[in-house]
């Protein structure tokens, strides 16, 4: 289970930092219009012009982030990528390119750090953006990953969380609760194999919910089908902390409140029936449990009529005016304040 | 000496990641034309229409880019910032933006994380850039510090490494090896402290290399200060891993040679005699020290009478054709191969 397991080994220390970025780098190739010069001087030049330029950067670290003992390095590069991508689709905004700075104890081989980066790269490749920088470094602890992705928007085009009005549906992509719940699973696989080392971890059937821990996808997809439904979001957020508190953010940017139903919030079946193994409650999964990389958005109720067959978009509720605040109608018909309770970094 | 003697202390865990990013940015305001929407969505949104977009990126370390037994906090996130935006101005272009990311351990109190903040808000004040995001998170082992710089330029106006020409002068802003002279002097004190505690650092009269090491500049100014001559360099490059290191970057990515004249480079005198106390050649602290911040560029030989009484710029020597090599002339006359011994991050 462990990555120094691996039989080849590269010191780190022979080939040096620059040696290290040469190394990784090679295949980089540039495919963006809008890159002008990636990797290999002080800066990369990118050209928007007539557009709008879209930045967002996330620190993943050991420990906090991500547990090397269950989270393979490739599936961690392309994830890095992946939790940051999703910020500029939340804009509704086209990702280009990435940087990825990681520092890594010079205990971890070569073909460790090339893991990482493959993974990283592949990412890059399925989301058509480019690799344009980054830096790299040893840490004398833990792992450390740091991606910035840069992206573009027509002005009219952005989505900001402040922009919600009352009379909008609230929106999500995909289903809920599942990055969480398979988090779940594979804690609990850590802890009998921490036990018993002999014991193989028994994760069959869950191939879902694990992947959707291990290996998010930003929803692209979502912003090019809403283009060409000719829909325009006007609030969205990505689910990185929980819908709780996603929602919550739109809510209190845009100076309105909510009103969800909790029939109407997608989960998929196996998180459902895992999350019931685990005692844990689906809804309260899908709420707090964060990770999903979803997009959480608000359209006009005009446009009911275009979303309300698409298999990939659920209306789970509409926004209110402030006073009302942000409530949840549960499935026995009692209304709760929504409150957040994703994520704390800090606790 | 340590940052946990401090008699204030707020709990990080007690105001949670939101509360951190609240706290920390109230005080920040938009002042670039170019900065549309900053902190508070999913990523920033900027405006480069007509200008090639800049992004350069860095990581720092606890322990391995930076020790805070001697590094006070305020001026790490000074020095953060303008490591950073070096990387800008050395592709002759403005610094616009920056997004900050700490990973930070719990046992740091707030107003530990107030201080960096503190120094890199100030950074940001006095070289006129936006913070526009960033991350917060805990860590479990070190401190770490993941900046993004973005500027913009004209097109004609970037200066990449790799377009030095046969015959240009190779010229180099401010001194340089002071900033390696002053960690050795901050290393040696930290000795002697670790030893006997009661014993109080002797920095007496040394100010200016400690703080070439400690709060060192970004050379914008040099940036400004070659538009207003009008002179273009043709390839320019941050000397952040020493001269010898850089001039080599510049050579190989333009595919010519250097030659170098030891007597050229600038060394301040304190620099220099300090570094005799220490046993070193100051001319090595300056090929091989790093972390000066001065910007060395090209420029073609039609430039020299605007360069040549300039205080803040030195000719160092000319660029050659690539069979010439790298090399330095001794002030004995002695000519040497120039090789990079510049700071290795995994040695």
């Amino acid at each position: 289970m462990s990555i120094f397991e691996n039989s080849e080994r590269t010191n780190l220390n022979e080939i040096g930092e620059f040696g290290l970025i040469n190394h990784l780098t090679q295949s980089v190739v540039l495919t963006q219009p809008s890159s002008i010069k990636g990797i290999g001087d002080d800066a990369a030049v990118l050209d928007f012009t007539n557009k709008k330029t879209l930045i967002s950067t996330d620190l993943l670290l050991e420990n906090v982030h991500f547990d090397l003992r269950y989270v393979p390095l490739k599936h961690l590069g392309y994830k890095a990528i992946q939790v940051n991508l999703s910020d500029i689709y939340a804009m509704n905004g086209i990702a280009s390119q990435v940087t990825i700075s990681i520092g890594l104890s010079s205990k971890f081989p070569l073909e460790a750090v090339e893991e990482i980066y493959e993974g990283a790269l592949l990412a890059c490749q399925n989301y058509n953006v480019d690799l344009i920088g980054g830096d790299t470094s040893t840490s004398t602890q833990g792992l450390v990953i740091s991606v910035t992705s840069i992206g573009y928007a027509e002005t009219d085009a952005i989505a900001y969380r402040s922009s919600a009005k009352e009379g909008d549906l609230i929106c999500v992509s995909g289903d809920l609760g599942g990055a969480y719940v398979g988090l779940q699973l594979l804690e609990r696989e850590k802890q009998i194999y921490l036990e018993n080392p002999n014991i193989q971890p028994d994760l069959e059937g869950k191939d879902y919910i694990i992947e959707r821990q291990l290996k998010p996808e930003a929803r692209k997809d979502i912003v090019e089908l809403l283009a060409a439904m000719d829909v325009k979001p006007h609030a969205m957020i990505d689910v990185s902390d929980g819908l709780a508190s996603e929602i919550l953010h739109i809510c209190k940017a845009s100076n309105v409140g909510c009103k969800l139903y909790e029939e109407k919030i997608p989960i998929d079946p196996m998180t459902y029936e895992t999350a019931r193994e685990f005692g844990l409650d689906p809804t309260v999964c899908a709420l707090s449990g964060g990770e999903d990389y979803e997009l959480l958005f608000t359209v006009a109720q005009s446009d009911y009529d275009k979303l309300k067959n698409n298999m990939e978009i659920s209306i789970i509720g509409h926004i209110t005016e402030a006073a009302e605040g942000c409530t949840m109608v549960s499935k026995s018909g009692n209304v709760h304040e929504i409150k957040a309770q994703g994520w704390n970094a800090f606790s």
